[in-house]
């Protein structure tokens, strides 16, 4: 099996998914600021993968502070931890992570700065092992709701590239496929980054999963013919009342799925959720530079001086969703109510 | 302003809209099988377009046909009908200029060979002549539709290029410009073949309407933040009880445009109403080659051997359908009853 990140002689190596399918390659990162960019360019994506390369981002920016006291490695900290935070906005694990950080330096003061770095470095692999179990148990509860002969609508990616194990939404079918089940699945290309082309196809290829690439436009048609009886989509921030924010595009697809009665399942470990927000509509979405949408694979899609509008994500309504699946279990609406004990617990 | 299509010294040169908009370049047609090419690899598209098209069609196919009788130049067109009408098979003008043509030979058995032939090429420019007309009309009973202020979204091409006028949906956008009324439009760039980002942003750019490219997949996010208030799209095939084909996509925008109380309004010119059909099922959904969806402007998307679904069209029931604008006004549903008027008249 690929993985996605790997921690090697004090290097991140993460596969660059900004040159995939055509080319397989990993990128080494050997300080923080290489992480920075990989996150920002979506060289690495997904947010569970996100928070992963964060956390090793943490100890790369920090491992060579030349700070003797507590205080002043705070302060190293602190730097590491705000530059970290500008990557990227709306995943809410890369906050979830640095947040992490910074409670373990504020729990171990009585401990020595090169302590301190060990710990960080622990936690890191840590957050790693974590991530990988979560997709495991979100896998098994999402292998739940698949029976033999579905077919499912993905969308983005939500697989071994977006996390440290199996995925979430991808990761219950790449689960499903192991226990024998037969699915035939949908792939939108999810525009513009494609995701679902590039991405998705590869490790369902890899996985010999039956799929169909689709364009994201011809979603509706295809659920209106009864080609696909379920929706299965990720999460990059769920609040308190279920609003969830994913890759731009989510949100239609749950429109769809809500018009034609199918269900629409969202897959979101619980590194993903923020229950300090009440509503989506406190989430903050990233709007990313409009050339990445002029521009395909190098060329250019539109005249020169066209003003273009690429909000990174969207936010679909608790509402709309059927079931949220976290590696505690399936919840239903009311969110307001269900999702109260993840939040306990 | 631009001509989309032109007849000069026996030949009709097109833009070739594959090109735009990176190369403005005119295609010369001096045969038939130059017309067919043209229509089946999208270098002329739009329904109107394609009538016309078609309609000189007919008459560089049988210009140089040596048959001296009556029954044998019947032999001779029947086969150009028949290869023609190979080229596309959703848009409904395309058939309906090669019935036109059949009647008129049906219609002229009298006459010399050489009398049809001209009678043909006449009949190709009064079809022209028409279109351009009809779109005239649409977009002045589509500007009453349009308020200053609006914000319209728009779908695939349905202007200048796809006509030989102002357009039909856009059409009615040039029209209320030149009246004055202050509009922005959303442009969905209509995957897998750009026709909003290549050709409806060229033409917006041209005609200095300030507007904003999306991805097709950002329709809703852009409609529930309240930046579109209106939907207008074209028509390839609308049905007796008011069942529309047109590109894919269109489907996901009506069933957005529902959900969210937004009009949705449909242009049709008169050429492209089938009402020899009840319902949309009945309609011939062209399927094209997945390559087109697999490789954008030459670089392929997504891994080898993978299989993809591309049909081209999609249908909008006419439930979901707020009026639909012809040349004779707006018509507004049960267009099981109201659409008859058109039938009958």
């Amino acid at each position: 099996m690929i993985s996605t990140l790997r921690w090697e002689k004090n290097k991140l190596k993460l596969i660059d998914q900004t040159e995939l399918p055509l080319r397989f390659v990993y990128l080494d990162c050997a300080d923080v600021s290489s992480i920075w960019k990989a996150i920002y360019s979506l060289k690495i994506r997904g947010a569970p993968a996100i928070g992963v390369a964060a956390g090793f981002g943490v100890y790369l920016g920090i491992k060579d502070s030349p700070a003797k006291t507590h205080p002043s490695f705070k302060k190293d900290l602190g730097r590491v931890l705000s530059y970290l935070a500008t990557a990227r906005p709306t995943a809410v694990n890369l906050f979830w992570v640095l947040e992490r950080m910074r409670n373990l330096v504020e729990e171990n003061k009585d401990k020595s700065v090169s302590k301190l770095k060990r710990l960080i470095l622990a936690e890191a692999k840590e957050i790693m092992a974590e991530e990988r179990k979560s997709s495991q148990k979100i896998a098994f509860w999402g292998n739940k709701l698949i029976r033999d002969g579905d077919r499912i609508l993905t969308y983005c990616n939500t697989g071994r590239l977006a996390t440290v194990g199996y995925g979430t939404a991808l990761g219950a079918i790449h689960y499903a496929k192991e226990k024998g089940k037969r699915m035939e699945v949908f792939v939108c290309e999810t525009r513009p980054f494609l995701q679902g082309a590039r991405l998705t196809a590869w490790e369902l290829k890899q996985n010999k999963i039956p799929f169909t690439l689709i364009c994201d436009n011809m979603a509706g048609v295809v659920i209106s013919q009864g080609k696909v009886n379920k929706i299965f989509v990720g999460s990059d921030r769920t609040v308190a009342n279920g609003d969830t924010a994913n890759k731009i595009g989510t949100y239609n697809l749950a429109v769809l799925a809500h018009y034609h009665k199918i269900p629409f399942y969202v897959f979101c470990p619980l590194s993903s959720f923020d229950f300090k927000l009440k509503t989506g509509e406190e989430i903050p979405i990233e709007e990313r530079p409009s050339e990445e949408l002029l521009y395909i694979m190098g060329r250019r899609i539109a005249p020169s001086g066209v003003k273009a509008y690429y909000p990174g994500f969207d936010i679909t309504p608790g509402r709309l969703i059927t079931a949220i699946v976290t590696e505690k279990g399936i919840f239903k609406p009311p969110y307001i109510r269900t999702l109260r004990k993840l939040k306990n617990g």
